[in-house]
């Protein structure tokens, strides 16, 4: 007989929510939530189910667990071992596309809350921040609920994302912060010509390797403590006709920038317009996400005790990875800690998680929502 | 009523030749050759006509003219004002592919030839070195002519090439030589990785970047004299999967070089090499042409005497334009001097000739072959 959190979990990724379909989950979340004393918000948005469900607590202060219901597609099904939203259990591993993406860490908050008002123990107000749009566009998702929470007034002091955060086992790693991403599409122009008359001609190649050079030598400073150093790649580029003989007019790049919180969009913009400062060439902005980083503090002290606790475990404060919802709520001035299930097989074929680890995790996040009062 | 050359003009453009098809038009230039006393030698190789008609002349020395058959591609009929190959007259212009590149050159020749031998002019001996392998691979074509000479002793002393040479009027240049050609194949090699974790990846457009522009920067000196500047062009890029966040594993390159005869290709070869030097990459050269010159002298004044009895025009000697089959000529050692019509619609649609244009050339090939002899 499965735990309460592994049975939650099974219900979750047997309703098939790929990116952005909801697939009835947080229907089944209220249904779970609602005798417990929440009160659902919809903030649907774009087709998108987001919700706000709230718990007034007897404590002061508020903590929110913001997560995700859609899952990323799964790949080709004949690959996976068991169909991927069947959610069969073998050996104690529970197999499924949302296993460790977040529908276990879902699963694993709620069954905390309930063991917790089942004992009758006193809780700050509790939120959980739930979207069906993180793994595709993330425009009408999280952003949107926090706009709401803004404009009402109820932002929580606090927020647990459920990103699967852990490398080895549960608990060893959190992300307190990631570092931004800024996409440039650069474009340098020149005059097509013949390649036997260069005369007439002025190759777009030729304005567009020096400039390229001097991004990729761009020196962005030391990184701010526990991120990886900025990071600026030139992904593609692509020049020419394909005919031997043409000088070619244009060239056209792409530029993927990682930075951390040690450098600023506008920092970039200008050093990646100085560095192309001598050539003509259109450059084409993208801030995707934008850095965030927690600082240390009580509320990261608390999560890594309660992990310490529980666990044994001495806890990373890592910054790596790609974006997150974190910049959404960190950019709303909120503390943010993402502490999940270990990560190794999340976005593939054959996603799983240990039924051990959605036990140890809902400990966890128990342990976190107990000690919470001595923040607030 | 058409002249001699014009007629003979005519009846090659009819003969549809498009590269390297020779479409029967040696067949009736040796009708035309061989009551005037040539000798045909076949020398045809991989399916490509061949052929050195040779007049054992009076006058001591050897005079060639070399030429080709062969034309390139119509492109677009419906483009045409006139069929292609209908060589019709229309007020004095005369229509079809091969007008200026170069059958009416041929015509012209072979009615200077025709007109001499009518009036008993005591001649040098007299090679027309004629192929079907210009405009295209130019493997088969005039490079065997000369190897067959060369193994026979019947290299001649001078040689015209029939050429479009011209600008604006017959005579107004002549070309005394052209730039070699070297092509590179580049590959700069790096390492595939996420540009998340660049870490773990070497980024193959970042190598390659400075490389190309210490490439583009290269100083190829001053050019020989009469000649363009040594031009290198990298004509063409291309790096990276298209994902936005793949560090690229390779970033190839293409590079035209055009290069006068004060560079060599050992000496190119090593530029580029010390180019790329820091960074790993595998560059396949192409030594597409020899570069070659005729210089100053008395077949070079014989040419432009002529031109200048003929039209009071004083010649340019220049060396411009794309590749010829003079380099393999000049290569063995003979003097070179490329002379034809205008060619302001070579290569292109509704391709034509003015037919007091092709009397001039007529009148000016015949001025030279009767001056020939005071160079034996």
């Amino acid at each position: 007989m499965p735990d309460i959190a592994t049975t939650i979990a099974i219900k979750l990724i047997q309703r098939e929510s790929v990116t952005p379909e909801d697939g009835g989950c947080q229907n089944y979340i209220e249904s779970l939530l609602a005798p417990l004393g929440f009160v659902r918000t919809h903030v649907d948005t774009g087709g998108i189910t987001n919700s706000i469900y709230t718990r007034t607590g007897e404590l002061p202060g508020t903590l929110a667990f913001a997560g995700h219901t859609d899952v990323v597609p799964t790949g080709p099904v004949e690959q996976w071992q068991q169909p991927p939203f069947s959610a069969e259990i073998i050996d104690g591993i529970l197999h499924g596309r949302g296993a460790q993406d977040m529908k276990g860490a879902i699963a694993c908050w709620i069954a905390a809350i309930a063991e917790l008002c089942g004992e009758y123990t006193p809780l700050p107000t509790l939120q959980l921040l739930i979207t069906s749009d993180e793994e595709g566009d993330s425009i009408d998702g999280t952003i949107r609920i926090v706009e709401h929470m803004q404009a009402a007034a109820t932002l929580p002091d606090a927020v647990i994302i459920g990103e699967p955060s852990c490398s080895n086992s549960v608990g060893d790693t959190i992300r307190r912060g990631r570092r931004g991403v800024v996409q440039v599409r650069a474009t340098i122009h020149g005059k097509q010509g013949h390649s036997a008359y260069p005369q007439d001609a002025d190759n777009a190649i030729h304005r567009a390797a020096p400039a390229l050079a001097r991004i990729a030598a761009i020196k962005w400073g030391e990184p701010s403590a526990g991120f990886p150093a900025t990071s600026c790649q030139i992904t593609n580029i692509s020049g020419g006709t394909g005919a031997s003989n043409v000088i070619p007019g244009h060239c056209d790049a792409f530029i993927d920038i990682r930075y951390n919180p040690g450098n600023s969009f506008d920092e970039i913009r200008a050093a990646i317009e100085a560095a192309c400062a001598d050539c003509e060439c259109t450059l084409d902005f993208d801030h995707v996400a934008t850095a965030f980083s927690t600082p240390d503090g009580p509320f990261l002290d608390l999560v890594c005790g309660s992990i310490l606790r529980v666990t044994g475990t001495e806890t990373l404060r890592d910054t790596g990875g790609g974006t997150s919802d974190g910049r959404f709520l960190a950019a709303a001035g909120i503390p943010v800690a993402e502490l999940g299930t270990t990560n190794s097989s999340i976005h593939q074929v054959n996603e799983q998680v240990a039924v051990s680890e959605l036990a140890t995790l809902t400990a966890i996040y128990s342990d976190i929502i107990k000690h919470f009062e001595v923040l607030a």
